[in-house]
């Protein structure tokens, strides 16, 4: 009777704190059209029900990694803990480049071809621990006839296995260094009266120019909101645009389409034309090639 | 021993009463193409991983108040009560606009900046009550610094929190009175042997033109399928389409390509082609400018 | 005292065994740009707030039931067994088409107008059963008025009911001959040295083009990667491409921009070019006027 009754309390226990974990959370470049992020969900689902699917974005731009691994940065510090996100943009399919489920030091875990996508998070989060996928185990059954859908036979398998408590990350394979491939690119710098740094992304939506300059480097001039910045940006080193616009903490602050620079939710430098695109006005891109200079006009 | 024996079946009840409600349904003009839904669902997941997270759509153009307004009122009455909405259309960021939370008469809460959005639902389903969200209390911890993302550190953090019960609706803030920022719009209207109305919004995938001009209104005339109509369609005060169709019941009551006027799901007069796209084929839109004429044609 | 404690242990495995099922995948030509979608959603959700609710795509091209039925059969099999897919691609909506639940032979129920969608499912996984959907029953109340959208007052309401048991497969209506509405277009087969098949669908975000050769079928000719193929691809009866690509296991096998034959994730023949569009560059599109030829080239 009390076996019993110990029973019932430790299944309503299992069931709350299983509750706790168990969120899967989607990123790739395969669109919506398809049914390719479907069948990866419905894998995850028939490893258990139980868990909670949700998505980064699938509208990365074909095989771009750089804008994979800026959209983790942008987003897996605002998950909780024991998270797991499976990435697949993969470009190397089928060739020699790792699959892996690194384990951020904030507690949140990554399932990803080895193949910079882990660039920006382990240079921000960092990375507490890096492990390769052991396909002998980690990979769906009857899936070895075919080649070229790791993103479903393999990462969300093992990504739905992980979150799921399937297995524990140890399980998920052997230890490699926490070091995953890294993609080179412009740090932001401040080098006498210039920050300069790169533009990662577009804020596609509104087509505001987002920079990699964050507040601690950009708050060294301790400017106050109204004061006024010089901006050059670049391609290559071709000079794209040159203008003067205020530092403000509100884009109500400037008049209808009059630029503006503030720092983003990320806290970051950015700039922006109020209520219009700066990017579509200005013609400006982002990339590695896309670069900005920065100095104060008084 | 009866005392664990309670703890275990309140233990169950608990979990299936809150299963309940704790749904979330977001609506945004942020695209899907960056991290900036997934960073609110994330931050809603930290909030409560019971949660459970939709979208209504987050394809609003940008600033489009009006539209997220009308994809409110499509939507809302469809969800059960308690259900929470996170609305984030806000051209006024950080400008003194409110951040509140209503709560609509048929019990669902719409977490909302305070600009209009909720038109339609006030003069629909009804406004029950108003409250200001007190940032003091409801702002995600550390993002004080952050001034451009409150659908963030806001709303998402504010309509998780009511959603799991983190929070009761008093909780919010303050009580407002009932009476959002409205939208002035044109009104339906039957004057002599004319209907009036306007085109809120066009059923996008299929180009169909959808009226305000709902059936109670409309069902004056007792038509019956088969009934011809005349239609006048304007922008501002310069016809655009001027044409006779018969109002039927379903599509394939006409010929491919050819015009009817029907009830849409919504119950409101609208007007398409069997197969083909209304708004494309007569260059039609939507908005406050446009408007219609509708007669009886015998 | 053994009753109550018989409920909890029941009340705790209902949750348990309640959570193996309660899954509602949705598919639709509707896109996500109005609120038509979240309506289907919030219906399912005031049926029970314990669904699941994912997506296959609302991105099927207005009224394209072929590709809505390619859909269903790129993904349906990697969902578990219970799982309820409701997909309404319905041209004829209002005419006397009828409104069904499939059963899949391996477990899977399709929500869907028998117009044609359930065409590659038969064939693929079988169908067990089929049954009408009885809308004296099946149809969410006072909806009575409303005669355009089926898809949230008929075929999400049926499919929530079904899948959180409010109602048995057999409860859905009257059983049918298991004879879906199929579309008839070309199939598989090799005659002589020539295997001949069509395009049902491209592989839209990186341009690669499927076909419906199957591995069972290809692999006849047991080739070895690296054996050359020699690819006509026809619009009618028009030649559209021919040219001579090595059968591979890894796009990385060839070099930028060549072409490659490959096994897809369906293992099915598929032409592809390593880090381009094969569909762009060489105007290759899908549908049953799209037709291959394929020989071996040595």
């Amino acid at each position: 009777m009390r076996r019993l009754l110990l029973s019932a309390i430790i299944l309503s226990l299992v069931i709350i704190t299983n509750a706790q974990s168990k969120i899967v959370v989607f990123q790739s470049d395969f669109g919506l059209k398809d049914g390719a992020v479907s069948a990866m969900k419905g894998v995850a689902m028939g490893v258990s029900p139980d868990l909670k699917l949700y998505d980064l974005t699938h509208e990365i731009p074909a095989y771009n990694i750089w804008e994979g691994a800026y959209r983790l940065m942008q987003t897996v510090p605002y998950w909780p803990e024991g998270t797991v996100f499976v990435s697949v943009v993969d470009p190397g399919v089928g060739t020699s480049r790792k699959s892996v489920v690194a384990k951020t030091k904030t507690g949140q875990y990554i399932v990803t071809p080895d193949n910079g996508t882990l660039t920006l998070i382990a240079e921000t989060l960092g990375i507490a621990e890096l492990r390769e996928i052991d396909e002998a185990v980690n990979r769906r059954k009857n899936s070895e006839k075919s080649y070229t859908f790791h993103g479903r036979d393999v990462y969300a398998y093992t990504g739905a296995r992980l979150a799921s408590g399937v297995i524990s990350y140890e399980q998920v394979g052997k230890a490699l260094p926490a070091e995953p491939v890294m993609i080179s690119y412009q740090k932001a710098t401040l080098e006498g009266k210039v920050i300069r740094g790169n533009i990662p992304v577009l804020d596609i939506q509104y087509g505001n120019v987002w920079t990699n300059i964050g507040a601690d480097l950009f708050n060294q001039w301790k400017l106050r909101p109204g004061d006024k910045l010089q901006v050059r940006i670049f391609n290559n080193k071709q000079k794209v645009y040159e203008g003067v616009m205020p530092y403000v903490e509100t884009f109500g602050a400037v008049a209808r389409g009059k630029p503006l620079a503030y720092l983003n939710s990320l806290l970051q430098l950015s700039f922006a034309l109020n209520m219009d695109s700066f990017a579509n006005v200005h013609h400006v891109s982002s990339g590695s090639a896309w670069s900005v200079e920065v100095s104060r006009a008084n």
